[in-house]
């Protein structure tokens, strides 16, 4: 495997001098990760990680995914069940089909990985899975001391509204970086969506606040986000299937509906689109920054939801439409002091036509950097290009990595500053930028505008 | 600032020479602007330009947005009440917050224009702001001075359809440009908005027609695009929500609803869609080209509407649709001899999908290069591929500034023909074109294709 | 004209050396063609071409169009009434209007045609039209001589379920190249269009299968397709208004209505809608392949469709859909051993959105490469980098020319193979991959993918 040090950088050689040298200008910088899904509780354990296997394939749907379009059953990769599957055999399916990885980011991040922290520069193949999995077995990595070797300054995790946040209060105490959790209420504002009223009823609970009415359940929200904030968190994540936020006439009719189960997909969905109002009421108030991610056909596939559980891999984008959807929210609130709204999308022709030109006016508005589908260099290269040039490099959100993949996470942040160092190195070479602003800004997207947008 | 001589070619050191030798063929060719808002009353007055923040930052939303955007409220900048702001502090705060403009076409034409224009070289920042404002004011160019240095050939004004246009009649005795009115009838044609009857009332009385019926309406339509073309209009444009044009069978009926007040925003917009086709066949019978420009949701946040008015950086593009939409127009029109219908849009999504096809098929269809949010290196770069690759360059409108800033004309110019050029040499590097035929094209591009177009 | 070895490979001086050994190791690989238009009665007949008109321009509604959209009306290129044309004078408008075809790739195949094919170089003028003209109507080349130069190894025809086939039979004894008919029952699954019913009636007959009911009218698709495959046909290929697969209660009733011709739109799109369920299944029990290419609105301007037919260049492309359309499809077949659904689009927005998303999960699905408006360089590029980093090259369809003008696919597929070829290049450029693992994937998209993905 070619670890070559100008991976990434343009190819012209006009421009990739230009380019290393804002690269390495940001490439030791602390690591600031303002959303991703690494798991706290695996952080406190802090078990030794001896199984590949179970450190890069069967959690992460990015590489189950390809290994399945490739004809590789999910079982046989310990999806859904990981004690079903043998780790050693699934680590040889993923070397044997590492063609399968060919062009993709995955591959890319996979690679840096094994070469970053095991040392491994060899193409994986079947020829050489057992040695390697002795190899990274044998390692035997501790999650902290990953943590730890990443530099990673900031992590904010992904979290249940009612959860107590216990292994962030302990992680506090024992490690250096700064883990934050992240307020995730999706579930508590879909009311048509079974076990929603038991899943307010431990909402209730947990802010004990009586739920049996919407003002209650209002007040239980507010008293959650407040824990939150309390116990670190700086923003508040949203995801539904679209990104429409309109006030219904009669929020507590519905919410009484809702409780006695007697209440349909439509009104279910239009007291959604009142709560995200609501949402970010609450967070123009308590400060918590709301992203906001929408337009996802999640669990696509039946048969394998049955089978293997959710976010194993099918959960496909849709068009996303954002400039009428959110007319309301920012009528009220577009201009709020201290108010944030980060938008991301996996529907890339938002990025010129509704997010730049909105985070190009409303002073709340940031660019959500491309994420899931969009993490790759083309889609990061055609975002650069389209919201920078709308609204310039300040409405920017900085990097967002996303993951569940721990390990994952320097390496794509190295991915970004490479094609960041590539993209204004461009600018510069077509006299766009003066070397020093490229550098300015490049510094800036690395470390002070996720500062800025997160408020760190 | 680093005003160098091969700025926006492409940095590639195989493709610059060449595009180096097509930019500089093409770089002193008079300007042809058949689309824009530059006040005809400011070119008659011919007032020297004393106060640079009314020249360069009140009237401009482009400007005003991104810094509003960074924080600066519209009220320290002057937008809606030009006497209420402080203009040496609006100066400033452009200056103090030049970082917010990388990367966007608005820093490279104002830079382009404060080097040509004053010749300021200087990056704009708080330590210069006070100099620069004072070298800017010292200079007090006027208007007509600045016209007759930048070259323009024809300048296009844009008009309500009742203007008696006599700015224009008097400024073709006193300048060497010639400045052209354009019909711009959008209000007249939306019968549901406030107001309406009383604008369709002036329109009979500019017309001296009785609009008190519908065939008196199309009567006086009709009356003063002869009016407009006799004081040397080329064109009629238009812009609403959406494309569509559709027949209504009773649009004497509506009409009648519509001067009582008593019409529906639905039966609006149905009376609009059917005035679409009216507009066409008008088009199609007197010559004015038609300009379409869909997809606009205008003054998106109602405070800032409510306190600063339109025009102030809050309008938002949204998705277009013209293969549906416009079927019934071409259907009609499509092959009469002499319509021409240039199709504009902010959704790039159409440019390959729908504009490149109908401009590849019907000889009345030209694309409108990218204006307004996709006036930025990227995205005109997306559009020379979209749209040639599938229509050639013969259906390309030619370069549109669209701009109400003066000084910003010869700069948006320049921008387009290095942009041209720079694609252009990396069709003959790639040997799809021989360099005489690059050339010969670049030149059509600037030159020759407007005035087919707008039949100059 | 300048026929240069490197035409379409990268110009960057890094890049282009690597591009043109790629390209080199598959330039002479045997091509294979699972879809296209060629009519295999004139490839039976074997006369000679003496009519350069006849050859490259009539029927192919690529050069006629942009002719058309140039001024040239169609019935001077002999659309509609071939005999109607004078085949010299058209051929004089081509070469006059050369310039109409600059930065298209119907220019780049026409020149490779002419050059590969006949030994000119010339660019097309006024000058040169008749000497051209006589030049290839003196070469006299017949189809078979033409498919044997050509190193054509598989060709598919596009044909009707009810067709008997003969042609293809008595190819097979004649020509070395393997000829497949395609299975294209559009028109049988549309039961709201005019003449369906007694096109069933033709169905039912060459199936010697009783329609008067639904479960005749299955049965005798699914004999129809049997004698296809019986015939060496692969694949089953599908093009409607949308992509849309959705069962209905019933089919029986419906099937009825449409007999006696007493069937709504609505109920005709809804009945198609169901019959893609059921082409699913048939594709999945008898292992034809389906090919889905959705999204055009046909025979856009009526004028012309009265005058000249149906695809005569107004065929427009409209928005499509597929993450939701096809999910009922997937559901049930998504992962079924052994089906393959190919999807096409027209509608550029969809290949990272959806296409990739969906072949970058289920086994089943490949990305159809960009065709017909989208078969040109800077789309391909745009497909290559959206697909290839979400989904792998694994999942792509390997090229498909889809074109009915005999002489252009080796030109098409030179084209996709240089394109590829720079592609490749840029990863290995940017330490992506290695060159012997571009060097695999280039040989696999150009030989074993479309033999695994088509079947061969």
């Amino acid at each position: 495997m070619a670890m070559r040090e100008d991976r990434l950088l343009p190819a012209d050689p006009a421009v990739r001098p230009v380019a290393r040298r804002l690269y390495e200008a940001v490439r030791n910088l602390p690591i600031i990760s303002p959303h991703g899904h690494v798991d706290p509780g695996m952080l406190l354990a802090d078990e030794p990680f001896t199984d590949p296997t179970a450190l890069f394939i069967t959690p992460d749907h990015y590489v189950t995914r390809l290994l399945h379009a490739g004809g590789v059953t999910l079982d046989r990769l310990g999806v859904g069940s990981p004690a079903g599957a043998n780790s050693r055999d699934a680590w040889r399916l993923l070397c044997e089909n590492w063609a399968l990885l060919r062009g993709t980011p995955v591959r890319y991040w996979l690679e840096t990985e094994f070469a970053d922290i095991y040392g491994i520069t060899e193409r994986p193949s079947a020829a050489n899975a057992d040695d390697l999995y002795d190899r990274i077995a044998g390692a035997a990595k501790r999650p902290r001391e990953l943590l730890d070797g990443f530099g990673i300054e900031f992590l904010a995790t992904t979290d249940d509204p009612a959860d107590d946040l216990a292994p962030h209060r302990e992680l506090a105490r024992i490690v250096k970086t700064r883990i934050a959790p992240t307020f995730r209420p999706d579930a508590y504002l879909e009311p048509a969506r079974p076990g929603w009223a038991e899943k307010v009823e431990r909402l209730g609970a947990a802010a004990d606040t009586d739920v049996s009415h919407y003002q209650g359940y209002l007040a239980a929200l507010e008293s959650r986000r407040r824990y939150f904030r309390a116990n670190g968190a700086v923003s508040a994540d949203h995801s539904h299937a679209d990104a429409r936020a309109e006030p219904v006439d009669n929020p507590d009719r519905l919410y009484k509906k809702a409780l006695t189960g007697d209440i349909s997909a439509e009104e279910g969905a239009a007291f959604r689109r009142h709560m995200m109002l609501e949402m970010a009421r609450m967070s123009s108030e308590d400060g918590l920054v709301m992203t906001l991610h929408p337009g996802i056909f999640r669990n696509h596939h039946p048969g394998s939801f049955e089978r293997y559980g959710p976010d194993t891999g099918h959960d496909i984008p849709t068009t996303v439409e954002f400039t009428r959807a959110l007319q309301p929210l920012l009528a009220r609130h577009g201009t709020d002091p201290g108010f944030h709204l980060v938008l991301f999308t996996v529907d890339a022709t938002v990025y010129s036509r509704e997010i730049a030109p909105l985070a190009g006016f409303y002073p709340s508005v940031y660019a959500g950097v491309p994420w899931w589908f969009l993490d790759n260099p083309s889609a990061i290269r055609r975002f650069q290009e389209s919201v920078t040039e709308i609204a310039g490099f300040s409405r920017l959100s900085g990097f967002i990595d996303d993951t569940r993949a721990l390990c994952s996470i320097p390496a794509r942040h190295d991915m970004s500053r490479r094609l960041d160092a590539g993209y204004l190195a461009d600018l510069v070479c077509t006299h766009r930028l003066d070397e020093d602003e490229a550098l300015e800004t490049l510094t800036a997207l690395v470390s002070d505008q996720p500062r800025k947008v997160f408020k760190l």
